[in-house]
């Protein structure tokens, strides 16, 4: 059977070749009135008509693909973020390559060169390490990069985050509130700047609300893991610090103590408080329902999808780190502490 | 600055430049000792070097690239589905490319080109219709593709997808040994194999268990969500059929229910019983934990690349339809029926 080419995809939807191709191609699609740009793309899926990506890339060197890199794919947070990027980028012509790096670096840097040499036309990337070799060659090679969720101090490349310091101090209120004062920290790993910024703002709550304040509140995490939580909070409570409250570094973490306080009969939030970060799919349905700092996963997507493309079309664009504003969702899984004796 | 070459590769790597190609070829790799290809991986990495992919392609036509075109990533059945899949075409060279087509199959058409163009070597496809032009179109192009989750009965494609009948029927003995007698379907959508072939397996389950059969008691969802599975519900109560029990045809759809039975105070399980279908992640910590069938999607991804890498080897490979076994597990949101009167 004949491959279709461009000029039956033109003579189908009734335009001229030069239009079709201009509606094909991501880069100018933007150029071609929208129901046009329909009609071509309708012909062109009829008829099975796949673009010479060889030909193409030689003459436009461009793909109309963006690659997005993400640690995680389990971690119920990275969905919604892929969804805000694919909305925003399909809206504007490209369309996302989703990779999964498994928290692994050499895996991330294959998978990243797979995606250079797939010729797309940025990154989206959200495994950044605190000094990553990685970010340092894309940035010398001037690959248009946007951070999401994690930063990284030098390279400067623009990044989309939550405010999280903001986050930890209102949970850290929201705890002192009901009368809790020895509250630990199930920290992040880190080796990422989340997990680094969220401990630094829980320093900076306990000293400014007066908190009791001891090394032993504090267990860092290896992995943003449910199981690095439940190790986490087994070796805190082998230490027995008395806390009745406990600032996980995220939702999964969160999840871990549970796992540990169902195992080990104790009631919570009775007997401990536990407050997430993150504001994950369904974390609202548990039992208990989890008390957390929304995240807008969403919204971190689409904007970082809008920065690229804004890098995309002009490579000397201001370098902007965007922080969006967070907020704490109060449910079951936080209450004033046990009375004393 | 100079762009790194192979040859700068192979040096630093202390290879020839042969074994250097082989070693970051992913169709060849596993001509190369593994601690060489490691090496050599290594090299290329410290140099930042990226394979031109145009001569490269045009050499071989070869990307060490896979599609993975997915549904809906914010359905957490997907990501586990997923990293089964990137385990096994890593550890054979491959790696995936991720596209979301949020169910909507023009997104579909344009994102299924867009992994063409950039020259894949297979897809694995979990947005299988009944009846999709598109499949007939990958078929007629000799495009290596294995489904997941879903089939199709025409062309004939190989599949990974659960023993759905079996876990129906699992599911329907379950609430029937509690005592029910009334129990509703919610049905997902019947333009999805997984749709159809659950709810055929609850009307054979029905007859054969002597349960009370009444086209009342199924109500079918549109779409594979939550808010369909809430809308469900609502009309299904409205029908007033006396039901004691709801086989949802999904997770997510009885994670609806939960929200509609939160909403009017119907207490789960003394009032209604819910039995889902998937057991995907956290649906354990759930007020009530979920009692569902469990898919092993890890495996059902694993075995998809297995599948895939066996006829991107050889197109001539036969066409398997393999069907994982399920099976259920029993948790808190299922008891017998409240007493009558």
């Amino acid at each position: 059977m004949r491959v279709p080419t461009l000029r039956d995809v033109a003579e189908l939807a009734g335009v001229h070749p030069a239009t079709a191709s201009r509606a094909l191609n991501a880069a100018t699609r933007n150029l071609v009135n929208g129901d046009t740009a329909a009609r071509v793309a309708r012909a062109a899926a009829k008829l099975g008509y796949t673009p010479n990506p060889i030909a193409r890339s030689l003459k436009t060197s461009r793909s109309g693909s963006v690659g997005v890199v993400i640690p995680d794919l389990t971690n119920p947070l990275f969905p919604p973020i892929v969804r805000g990027i694919d909305d925003v980028l399909s809206a504007g012509g490209f369309n996302a390559l989703i990779v999964n790096t498994d928290n692994d670096s050499a895996r991330e840097d294959l998978q990243v060169a797979s995606l250079r040499a797939r010729q797309v036309e940025g990154l989206i990337i959200g495994t950044a390490r605190l000094d990553d070799p990685l970010l340092h060659r894309l940035v010398r090679d001037a690959c248009p990069v946007v951070l999401i969720n994690r930063r990284v101090d030098t390279p400067s490349l623009p990044s989309v985050t939550g405010d999280d310091a903001t986050g930890v101090d209102l949970a850290l209120r929201h705890l002192a509130g009901l009368g809790h004062r020895r509250i630990a920290h199930l920290a992040g790993p880190q080796w990422t700047s989340t997990g680094q910024v969220r401990l630094r703002a829980y320093r900076q709550g306990v000293a400014e609300l007066g908190l009791v304040d001891s090394p032993d509140l504090v267990v860092v995490c290896e992995q943003w893991t449910e199981s690095e939580g439940a190790a986490g909070l087994t070796r805190l409570l082998a230490r027995d610090t008395g806390c009745t409250a406990v600032l996980a570094g995220n939702d999964l973490v969160a999840l871990g103590c549970y796992d540990v306080m169902r195992e080990r009969n104790i009631a919570c939030p009775e007997t401990l408080s536990i407050v997430g970060f993150n504001d994950m799919p369904i974390v609202d349905k548990l039992r208990p329902s989890l008390t957390t700092v929304h995240v807008p996963h969403y919204q971190v997507g689409a904007e970082a999808a809008r920065l690229l493309l804004e890098r995309i079309a002009d490579a000397a664009a201001p370098v902007k780190s965007v922080l969006l504003p967070l907020r704490l969702v109060v449910r079951d899984s936080t209450a004033a502490p046990p009375p004393v004796g």
